[in-house]
């Protein structure tokens, strides 16, 4: 057993930045993964804040807590797209070939790694199923229909309390994204980012009266079975389900 | 030149919880740094969130960005306290022995790797320096007075803007903490909640009129031996310049 604390530091090889992806004038990799066209795609409504009931952040901070106890309510999409615009929303896209998009998120370099999955449980106007969220078109797409919520539980590590959770949010991530730029220092990078990511949902949950949990304890391959990813180019990073204080 | 990407997934070997330290029944390590009876301790103002000037999340998450133009204002001791209590402050201790703190931003097994150093520049009351924040007693302790903000700059890759910024959180963390209880885990858990406390500082910064700009690349050394820490035990994992919005 080793412990691996050198991935906490600032200790990267030098890279001359002539010698990555970027530097070489490649183009990067997509900021938001393809889909079929075929796929089932569905709309979400835009977000005003208007779903909010404490929208004080003093009291978000302070009362913050991890949740593990849920009501059985649903989530209303309104709900929903606030969550999902809080975690990973696109609010301005500049460039063009090698654009980069502004979020309520900061990303080294503006690379956001991640794809949004959702095991959906209770959310109304939705069947159950695994969806990804389209962060640049504020849309859900379909991966698969169907009751996940148990296998979600199994695959972290049996922690039951998942399987009531209205939603779970899975975030995976392409390295690539981060790499292109960044080389040996993405991995560093995309944990801090994903905590960022993180933060939020636990923020605009407490900011709707729901609550989640944080989870880094999963097994590897069965989560990434489970939003069907690769689990090479991209895989699970980190997950938290999400469900309404008692 | 190999990119880690194993550090980002959950696949971690087995350690039965038997064998960790935690397991083993050793007590954990502290969760605040002990620091010397002749230092000098400045009180930190409670914090109530009377500082806030935009307190409405939703705002908050839409126009947070990352700021690199700073004013030349000075920030306030209370403006000060809000984002320390924000970022790690402690909200409620649990436990004796084994204690455990819940504060604004969540830690796998409430661990809270993390000590901040503040390398001040302008603060209201206070002298130029690098201080450390005592988040159990929320109070700071000097650890050496005299203007550091070029040699954080410096040390953070020449970075320019840096040098401009009222002050500079500098975070380090004790791995040791999270191994107690975590092992091999404990590295990917640290990175998380590291991006966890740098979004609540974001928040709380744009709550307040300020701005931050998260830095990842510094050469470890000089920052280590800016915070004098050991680069063993502790050492510097993330920072971020702090300063007032044009």
């Amino acid at each position: 057993m080793k412990i691996n604390r050198e991935v906490l530091k600032s200790n990267f090889p030098q890279v001359e930045s002539s010698e990555t992806d970027q530097g070489k004038g490649l183009p990067q990799p997509p900021l938001q993964k393809p889909y079929s066209g075929e796929a089932s795609i569905i709309d979400l409504p835009p977000v005003d804040g208007e779903v909010i009931q404490n929208g004080d952040i003093y009291s978000c901070f302070k009362e913050r807590r991890s949740l593990r106890k849920y009501t059985e309510d649903s989530m209303s999409l309104e709900e929903l797209a606030y969550l999902l615009w809080a975690t990973q929303g696109v609010d301005k896209v500049v460039g063009k070939r090698n654009f980069a998009t502004f979020r309520p998120v900061p990303s080294g370099g503006a690379r956001h790694a991640f794809e949004t999955y959702l095991a959906i449980n209770r959310v109304e106007g939705l069947e159950k199923g695994i969806y990804r969220y389209l962060h640049k078109d504020h849309q859900l797409v379909l991966v698969q229909s169907g009751d996940f919520l148990d296998k979600v539980a199994a695959a972290a590590e049996e922690q039951k309390f998942i399987a009531n959770a209205a939603v779970v949010f899975i975030w995976s991530c392409f390295p690539a994204r981060c790499e292109w730029r960044y080389s040996v220092a993405a991995p560093k990078l995309i944990l801090l980012d994903a905590g960022h990511v993180c933060q939020n949902l636990y923020l605009s949950c407490q900011s709707i009266g729901w609550g989640t949990c944080a989870v880094a304890s999963y097994d590897q391959e069965k989560m990434d079975e489970l939003i069907q990813v690769d689990g090479q180019e991209e895989f699970t990073v980190y997950l938290a389900p999400v469900g309404k204080k008692q």
